[in-house]
């Protein structure tokens, strides 16, 4: 399975972010990709002021386009997220897959708001603005299940948990940490998810924009079921192209069976979605 | 808080591990640390043939020695792990936990046996030996809850989640990762449940010893609960001395609401002991 990541920023105007994603996926994606990746909110500034501006319902404008690009590569696209409103004017940051014919396969909400204040660091509460999703999400694809999740969902254990004990071999997470989080925290916690849950983890980020009020880490990155580190870009724009074998899983989780010895006498994950 | 780690191999005698211990107590610990924590099987050589020759039951030699330490001084001792036996000839790895007066506050019998098969790498099965507990453990100090588990158990982050849940601040965790998944996982694993639960974590390991069957990667190590890596050995015997808040707990679960921000309605940890 070969997939590829595409780091950018998000530029002012949201067809003109499609409208990058598509040339860069033109000029540098191989024509064998299967899966291309795009970063959390890839078409909307990281700005709790603009993600109603930006918002659009499940079927708009930016879906559309997504869509046609699947169809027109015949791949499938993780479309990172993209501020959704519904039709009671919340607004959700959306995750969207799509698939080889451009249909669209899974929808994820983002569950966990990112509310962070930082003493000299980051503050940030998205919750003021977003709406958080009511769904776990696993999706078939001809690869096996996948699951996904949107960005701050890659610090509860639970979450990857319930994925893997649906299946999942490979979690894609369209993402933005940021300058005090990432450097801390973003390569620790895609490598632990990976490794506690024997899956492969495909983080995609915007790039670093300092221009922009929120500052993205980026290092869109690819970590294997027993935490290696595939690929990981830096905080530049770019694409990173990476071969992965999901059966990879499978050996991991036989030679170190995690998943089979949880104590599930002594707790479990309850109230699965 | 001030903590000393005991990085040491087991010898062949169980009382002369007890004596090596409590010679570099004498001579290497300060007077006024407060938690003395040793190794897992601190005075048994990891080897499953040995495990039920070296077992005491609750009360035994090692124990008592153990308990005599902390009295002598004063301070809490984390007893890292010892082979316990009980009336029905069952053997356990157990971890327990003296206060300073020499009372037993902690019992732990290790709940995940480890049991791994790495295709040219490490194989084990201390299932064939050890039976597993069965229960999770947390107990009351004067520096408020802590959590107490066993090497291979630091692989479960619903065992995490449940200490944290309870109240623990700082788990305990004596352990010895081996020459195939120390390098790969042993940071990677405390680094990620310590930040994960916004909690401290110390893990104390034999040191490295060419001339057992097992060669333990060492590393003791302690992490602050915004996962930085506040002191670490090398594969060599030696002791670490780490003086902690547990303040800091608070000030990072505010600033960061991991723990509060759990989505409950979505899932939960169940079952627990």
């Amino acid at each position: 399975m070969k997939i590829a990541q595409i780091q950018m920023p998000a530029s002012d105007y949201k067809m003109k972010s499609v409208a990058r994603a598509k040339q860069i996926i033109d000029e540098k994606v191989p024509k064998d990709v299967d899966l291309i990746t795009l970063p959390e909110m890839f078409c909307c500034p990281y700005d709790i002021k603009k993600f109603a501006v930006y918002a659009e319902k499940e079927g708009g404008q930016v879906w559309q386009a997504c869509s046609d690009i699947a169809k027109e590569r015949q791949c499938y696209l993780s479309a990172g997220s993209i501020p959704e409103a519904d039709d009671e004017g919340n607004i959700y940051n959306t995750a969207y897959v799509f698939d080889r014919e451009g249909k669209q396969i899974a929808k994820h909400r983002k569950v966990h708001l990112f509310d962070i204040s930082i003493k000299e660091g980051q503050r940030f509460r998205e919750s003021e603005v977003i709406t958080a999703g009511n769904k776990i999400t696993t999706f078939e694809t001809e690869f096996g299940t996948m699951g996904i999740c949107v960005c701050f969902d890659v610090r509860f254990p639970e979450l990857f948990r319930v994925m893997a004990l649906k299946g999942a071999r490979i979690i894609l997470v369209p993402a933005s940490f940021n300058m005090t989080t990432g450097p801390a925290h973003w390569e620790l916690l895609f490598r632990s998810q990976a490794v506690n849950n024997q899956v492969f983890i495909v983080g995609t980020a915007a790039s670093r924009d300092d221009g922009s009020s929120y500052r993205s880490w980026g290092h869109s990155i690819v970590v294997d079921p027993w935490a290696r580190v595939l690929s990981q870009l830096g905080e530049e724009p770019g694409v990173a192209i990476t071969d992965i074998d999901l059966a990879q899983a499978d050996t991991v989780r036989e030679q170190l069976p995690l998943l089979k010895h949880r104590r599930t006498d002594l707790y479990g994950i309850c109230n699965e979605h």
